[in-house]
């Protein structure tokens, strides 16, 4: 197919080489026009603009940083896009501008898709993230083909893009609720004296034998939290898209509110960059523990 | 080993079936005697009294419903039991209870040893339960053979009884935290016209593949609320231990405050014998949604 | 009217004192007997047990410090109290003593009446306290000319003594979740480089110009947390009693729950014998201010 | 005083006219002229461009709805405006806005003012609201001749406009958590068979003689939401404001995210309308009342 790709962070640069691996005729941008090199070698064509990139393009693939990037790149990518062609959005945004971006593009016959990706970079040059589409069903009918070189499992989430960033975000706040539980929780068992890892072999070896709490209960048992994986301002931003998206349908969300309380704390005493799973030493602070 | 078993409810019968099973030497009591038939039919002495199955024991366990009945039949255990004889508590108890029995059994010469265990009675029948017993580190030793024939794991969590409570309200915990966030969640992604079933297979394929999120997010996505596992009644006793832990320790929980205040509209509003997951009914109304 | 009054500490000494400058033929007791020797002076007559306190009089009021204190004294005077005459508690506790407590005058044929009072023992003295009784209509209404000597302001809250309980326990919470409100409004205004003390004019001269916001607001402002009215550690115990009165009757109380956590961080972190508006460094703490 | 103001809702105008009554020389704007007769009557001039009404001004006010309205003019006054004069923002907005407007005009050498107000238009019409200004000293110097005539006591706030802001918003939110607090009481009380209105009594008759306690428990006591003073949707908008400030200052609320989840379960269920004391509804609610 031919695909135009914009943003090439390392997601992004991992799932274009996906889509070049699986035969697909790609024209890739970067701002920073040295992410491509790579790229370029193994036979991408790097486009000069937004616009080259798009045109004549069936399917254009962004994956930028946030809203405001979108933002920035819709418009040239709308200029530019067939009639027809679909835009397909795989960053992780928030629900008010997919519906601007929607907006946009229906008003020009264009497609558009959300569909945010949930696995990390080395998932990703692996071909096992996973993609939750949210789309008119024809143009997620023809991603499929690019889905299934880019990804393990692809999850539909309806017809309208915003339902894939509640999936998302929905996603990622389980991983922030459960970060929280278990700050919560090694800090109370701390204070009967119990070994922090051995707490974690009781949970982890029964209900919770899952990623999210065998490697943030094993950051916490250890207090990793300076190899960030992902930090604390990072995780405060995300929560930010989170409350905008239960404001915007309504919906009240007090365990988001306790964890995003304490990523505030964490940022007030100067953990801005450690893994978000600090939250945990500011609990353990709280119950007296860790001065 | 000489062992005495006092309380064969569900879990009990299997647990003491193990012991037998395992070639030891059992004398079971429980109130009602009927409950003791299955395990006499298969070598098992059943007793008269709580004092008989303790005389001349090495280990008595006590596998009683609450604090309440651990308070009762301590004082018989206590009175019948040998100087340097352990008492096991393998009930789901309160730190305060543990530290009255615990002290209880100090004067008299007694060991006690808390051991809770996680599973339910399927997994007790066929010896896969996880134990954690906290208690004097000679009597842990001791009790090795008979974790070994009754569990498949064994989490020892530090030399004070309390300790082990703490442990087992912690994991509690996580997955009451886990259910609420669940249906926070649920909740968002419904008003985003996303298909439960559908978030409910983007997690569970991923960073959640765990029975905690599968058993609940299963009834949730399903709305399978009346087949109770653990009732919405049973779940709220369970959180007075977790408060009361935390208070004698100095421990704010407001995770555990989130999904206890929910588990109390869920009373008030006629769930109580529902299975616990009903929170998300819950936290589906204040959204708007499932009037 | 013949009184007995059983409990005399700072309140208790206050309250009999102005039924004893009411005229009323006053019957004291306390454990320990120095306590009641200003009263002896002015007439009152010193009992040497809560029995021959409560003998032939016609009401008998308690002014204990908690439910147990309630407890223990009860037996001596529901046995030594006549048929048809009323015990008033008039101390601050939980609704399921009240409810036992009750249970056990009704089987004896006397009267129960809970009625809780609002003040300090400086408004005490000069009978300015508010009275909060509720019980058995005729009870309430025999016992005006004594709350009318005691009080300023008698606020009858149904038949059920439990409802005084509810009353007095509200009002209470409503303190507390000031100060919390107080606590995190501080600290943002802070944070945005404004006085405390020109941040406290402002509400205390509007919506706020009650003593709830003046006193605990002007504590903040100044951080005269060392100088404790009302002590973190009775403040914590007090929440216990309004938990409970929630769990009773299935009311959620997320306000509650979150000054409730603030309290436990103050208490983890030795402020236990602060004035509970310590409350508001914790919050600042969280926001990086105080440390 | 040279004085522009622009925008005549209910406070605009009631504030323009005490500025008029003080002798001051005024002009004005509003987007929709007939707004300005009455004040054209009494001797203002009304301006046809917000140009118009900065040229030549010392001291120009804006009092518009919210952050959109103060971006979309300030353009226009910084254009307009001479060196040296000052633009007092007196409408209710975030920190983050403030931040921009007060570069916006420090580049041009103008200077700016927040102040925001406390009180409703009757209060304002009668010269009794309370004023809140932030900025250089001097120009809040300048401006004490001009909140004499409008308010009856000025509160400075510091030297940073956001600061102004803070305090506002920190008032607001003491509102919201006194409103959310009353509703979790009256359910308590409700649920134990008491009056309401008893203790409505009570808790305005002691330490929360106060109006936010009066107005707002009054409505509540007598369910009276229909009468919207303020509404649901407002109140959410005004928790937006709050919830900024708490993030870009690093703040965590925990109270304030517990009646934002309130104010969004009565939007979801049909209460955006009324008055937002409404919150108590929701509470009675989810504890089983009201339904």
């Amino acid at each position: 197919m031919k695909v135009g790709f914009i943003g090439l962070g390392r997601m992004g640069q991992a799932m274009a080489a996906r889509l070049l691996g699986g035969g697909h005729d790609l024209v890739v941008y970067n701002r920073s026009r040295d992410k491509a090199a790579e790229l370029e070698k193994n036979g991408a064509k790097v486009a000069g603009s937004i616009a080259e990139a798009c045109k004549g393009r069936e399917v254009v693939i962004s994956m930028v940083s946030d809203d405001k990037a979108l933002t920035d790149v819709v418009k040239e990518i709308s200029g530019a896009l067939d009639k027809g062609a679909i835009h397909v959005a795989m960053g992780t945004h928030g629900v008010h501008v997919l519906r601007e971006v929607d907006a946009v593009h229906g008003k020009l016959g264009q497609k558009f898709v959300a569909s945010p990706v949930l696995g990390r970079p080395e998932a990703a040059a692996a071909g096992q993230i996973n993609i939750v589409p949210a789309g008119p069903a024809d143009a997620i009918e023809k991603l499929a083909p690019l889905n299934a070189v880019m990804g393990r499992r692809t999850f539909p989430a309806g017809t309208k893009p915003e339902g894939a960033a509640a999936v998302k975000l929905g996603n990622n706040m389980l991983i922030g609720c459960a970060i929280e539980a278990m700050g919560e929780a090694f800090s109370l068992v701390r204070k009967y004296g119990v070994d922090p890892a051995a707490f974690y072999e009781v949970f982890t070896d029964g209900l919770f034998s899952a990623p999210a709490y065998k490697v943030y209960g094993n950051i916490i048992a250890k207090e990793l939290y300076s190899q960030a994986g992902f930090t604390t301002a990072l995780a405060l931003k995300d929560t930010g898209l989170m409350l905008a998206a239960g404001l915007a349908a309504n919906v009240p969300l007090p365990s988001l509110s306790v964890y995003r309380d304490r990523l505030l704390a964490a940022m007030a005493n100067g953990d801005e960059n450690c893994d978000w799973a600090v939250m945990a030493r500011h609990q353990a602070r709280a119950a007296g523990l860790d001065k």
